[in-house]
């Protein structure tokens, strides 16, 4: 029996993100594997700084493969990223996983999520009645990737990313029991601080994963030389400060000696 | 066996709200009871167009009764209007009730909240671990309402409102069964249709309730004189003109004819 964390990068971009979560994963003693998806587009040096940090580092490439919903899938290239998350249900060598988008950070020990059954997660803010898809539990499975692959042909996803097509594939989640429910301290938005203040106040302290959704990433944010973050644009939909610094401290525990893993300057926003 | 709607008015502001949102029911034929709590400060004629709107009308006067919780809550005048809610569960004549905010419009039949337990409710948007306590579905019960009175003492209420208390109260909610958990669709923020576009554009059209959510209620927007609604400050935390102008639609079919039921311009925001 063998279980992972697993995250996916298809891209420079989002590596600085996958290096940071998979440390905070490490400083919080987990006893489990983690895993990275990598597309074609992602950088030999890159690749590299991956394999320093993960367990298993695993290509995917989805228009080489021969099945026949891949097959279908090349008539939609559109769906780009979103169909390159379900590939996760292809680690089979894994027994049970959980997905965690590579702009999370763990800042708790989350190990108990394993004991949780496919599919787990929580609510989205955005519409309570889909979850967010940027941490759930899964269990890997030939069958269930190819049902997936499928569903993307046939229904397509109603927000053009994963969420909307893993919402409308795993369409029992709003009624089902609350061992797929997974309470908001696993996933919490970091805007959140800003929209129910009191709740924050009281239960911030819990939270156990926090998720910077949206376009402007921590790795977007400027620092001063002391390390303190800052915004570079006042546009920017502003996660908490606090959090983002959250973010760097863990990147300045594994990375401040060394050369930034990857070139800062280059990465694009969006 | 006898079944009600319940909302809450302390003063004539939220009075318009109440008149709507009880003629919002009526329209989409509700077979149960319509009732209004009402404190000293709601002015006569206001008290006038609410028995004609509402089934019953039942004055609440915490300073003035006598049972040992109410005595411990004259030492917390901060807690206020918050108390007041909790007076729904006197309601003992009803076997079951439907908590709606005055702030709140239905659009399509709700009566099959009544086959929920206590206590049923819909996620808040701003920590989905809370419920929102704008709609719920509870059991009036005077063992009940002591118990939340000596809770209101002991404990208070984290956001110094309702949802704070009754989140600590039924603290069970977040993991409890399908069955406590109300679709988003029973309590949907007016501001929602932003934040997750392609999913309120996939399910808008299933909301059957509307909660107006904020100081700033659709009883403040400036109408043109055809009645086209417009927000009348910049800075207002706005709600979907669509919405409000759903809510005034309301309006017109019962009050255009006559004088308004409450003065507009006497409404203070907040
Ligand atoms: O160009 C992209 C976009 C997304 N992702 C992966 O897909 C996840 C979901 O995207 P994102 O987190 O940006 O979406 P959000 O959480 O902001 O909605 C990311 O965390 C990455 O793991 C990626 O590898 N490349
Ligand atoms: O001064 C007040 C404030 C609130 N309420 C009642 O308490 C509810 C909750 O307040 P509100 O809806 O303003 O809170 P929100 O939903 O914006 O958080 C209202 O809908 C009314 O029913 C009231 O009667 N008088
Ligand atoms: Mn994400
Ligand atoms: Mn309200």
């Amino acid at each position: 029996m063998s279980e992972a964390f697993v995250t996916l990068v298809t891209n420079d971009g989002y590596a600085l993100g996958a290096l940071v979560l998979a440390k905070s994963l490490r400083d919080v003693n987990t006893t489990r594997k983690i895993a990275v998806l990598i597309t074609n587009e992602v950088s030999e040096p890159t690749r590299n700084r991956l394999r320093e940090a993960f367990d298993v580092v695993s290509l995917v490439n989805e228009l080489n493969t021969h099945d026949a919903a891949n097959l279908a899938l090349l008539g939609r290239p559109e769906l780009g990223v979103t169909l390159t998350k379900i590939y996760a249900w292809k680690l089979t060598q894994f027994t049970k996983c959980v997905f965690l988008d590579a702009d999370t950070l763990v800042v708790q020990n989350v190990d108990e999520l394993f004991d949780r059954p496919e599919i787990a997660a929580a609510p989205d803010v955005g519409w309570p009645d889909c979850f967010n898809s940027g941490v759930f539990v899964f269990v890997p499975s030939a069958a269930t990737f190819e049902k997936l692959a499928e569903h993307a042909v046939s229904t397509g996803s109603f927000d053009g990313g994963d969420q909307g097509l893993l919402n409308t594939f795993f369409d029992y989640w709003p009624t089902a029991g609350p061992e797929h429910r997974l309470s908001f301290l696993y996933n919490m938005n970091a805007n959140q601080s800003y929209s129910y203040k009191p709740a924050f106040q009281k239960y911030g302290h819990l939270v156990k994963i926090i998720h910077f959704i949206g376009q402007f990433k921590p790795w977007h944010w400027a620092r001063t030389s002391s390390g303190r973050v800052y915004a570079q644009t006042q546009e920017a939909p502003t996660h908490s400060e606090f959090h983002v610094q959250q973010w760097w401290n863990v990147f300045d525990r594994h990375y401040s000696t060394s050369a930034p893993p990857v070139s800062l300057a280059a990465l694009p926003i969006g």
